[in-house]
């Protein structure tokens, strides 16, 4: 019964970070009052609730703010979803330690938030945030992180962003952010491209020190450092002006991005093939991209 | 001694094939001298070596039009390469009939043209056309195929595309236009949107009926069909005029496009898993596309 109480607690928490990042975002975009874009109106989220599986397997609620003054395009996903894992995904999941149960019982139980952030001016960057709690008969664990993806690089941007997630990290563990960090470089790289898609940030999965109150706090932390990472580069930045070779450098940017999470991206897998909302899954691609 | 040669007659074929269709569409821009984009300069195509394995695994000629008047990007590769397969690659081919010899000597070479073209006017449909020779020691195959992607749909372009497709199928065999078509209908299918990604062609893959003269001849045919299917439409459109919202739906239906070269189309796959260059492989992405 103690899982039961912290599966809801944690999908609590998904849903209550949803709503304070909704809420800085929309602040930013209201504060947004001399600039570029500032005749426009400020940008608001559209909400929709999406279904898996008809509604049977859970759902969730997508959060979409399109054309506003600092953000083109940016995607808050929550969902809660449960079921019976497909075969593909049984068998992944069962070869791993201690998970040999998935092959008689592959239920499964999960529950997050995914943000990914497309910005107006190509002075402020890119950005993507998603933690998650998985549960089954066998085992749960928490994943996630966060990565800077801005098109004009600032090695400041990239050192503040860096910090604020380290400071998070280190009232946990010490070792968290050196090894998140590296983790990140490996999993946020293109390797037919032979280039990183950004400049990094954390990334961690399968995180079960055996003490689920622990785990939960570090990836609450991982959340607010999220928001202290992301507000103060985009705050500095987003009144800068920029060439047309900056616009074009963000969208081809983008088309990096695209790339990225179409071919490689786990959550943009798991989602397409578990039969997830497609507009939701691939809430993350860009408002506009460019290939040249 | 015999399939050396036919090998040599292969690519020779993509190379004339290739000619022939970069000057029909250069014809094309030249051709637009009144009406939408007529103000700027005829496009022209720029060439390009490319490497596989930095030269040791053959390469081939790469041929992109940016900004024309009638093509916003086009490319037209041509290709000729060899060497061993990888490990997933040798499997997967090892476990086809008449083909364990693959497990032993993973040899290959494959030569072939592919195109995609993306258009100025959403008026004229955005296009792909794709023709190999795929050879081991274990045996030779031919395939390959087009395909009408329109964001606007008109039954009677649709149709005649699929005439002219027909027309050089039926000279080879009866059986072949309904087979092929049947199978482009399951290949081009984006099954995460539930939907075809464009209005259909041909598709084939491993074609040996034990000919090789008659499937050579046949593979021939595919590439002269894809200009009869392909040109007419375009030359009767290209002056129509559009809304901002055909140009919409143009950006968005390229968002799809994308998807499926990314999420599921073979050759790309293949391209990006053996380390061909990324430029090369991805040259069918659109030069911008939209996801709303």
């Amino acid at each position: 019964m103690a899982m039961e109480e912290n599966k809801i607690r944690a999908a609590n928490w998904f849903s209550a970070l949803r709503d304070e990042i909704v809420a800085a975002f929309e602040k930013l975009e209201d504060t947004q009052g001399s600039g570029p874009f500032a005749s426009q109106p400020a940008g608001r989220f559209e909400l929709r609730e999406t279904e898996r599986d008809g509604g049977k397997g859970g759902g969730g609620l997508m959060s979409v703010m399109r054309g506003g003054r600092v953000f083109e395009k940016v995607g808050v996903n929550i969902s809660s979803v449960h079921g019976q894992l497909g075969e593909r995904a049984q068998m992944a999941m069962a070869s791993r330690p201690g998970m040999a149960g998935m092959a008689e019982d592959p239920s499964f139980w999960a529950s997050g938030i995914s943000l990914v952030a497309h910005m107006q001016n190509p002075q402020t960057p890119a950005v993507h945030m998603n933690t998650r709690m998985f549960w089954t008969p066998h085992g749960w664990w928490f994943g996630g992180g966060a990565d800077l993806n801005p098109c004009l690089e600032y090695t400041e941007d990239t050192a503040s962003f860096h910090d604020a997630l380290k400071a998070r990290c280190d009232l946990h563990d010490a070792g968290y952010y050196p090894r998140f960090k590296e983790w990140a470089d490996r999993y946020f790289y293109i390797p037919h491209r032979k280039r990183a898609r950004g400049v990094g940030g954390i990334f961690y999965d399968d995180l079960n020190t055996g003490d689920w109150e622990a785990d939960f706090a570090f990836t609450q932390d991982v959340g607010r450092a999220f928001l202290e990472a992301f507000l103060p580069v985009t705050e500095k930045r987003r009144n800068d002006g920029w060439s047309d070779a900056d616009k074009e450098a963000q969208l081809v940017h983008r088309g990096l991005y695209a790339e990225y999470n179409l071919v490689y991206d786990r959550g943009t897998k798991f989602g397409l093939e578990t039969g997830h909302d497609p507009d939701a899954v691939l809430m993350s691609l860009p408002p506009l991209a460019k290939w040249i």
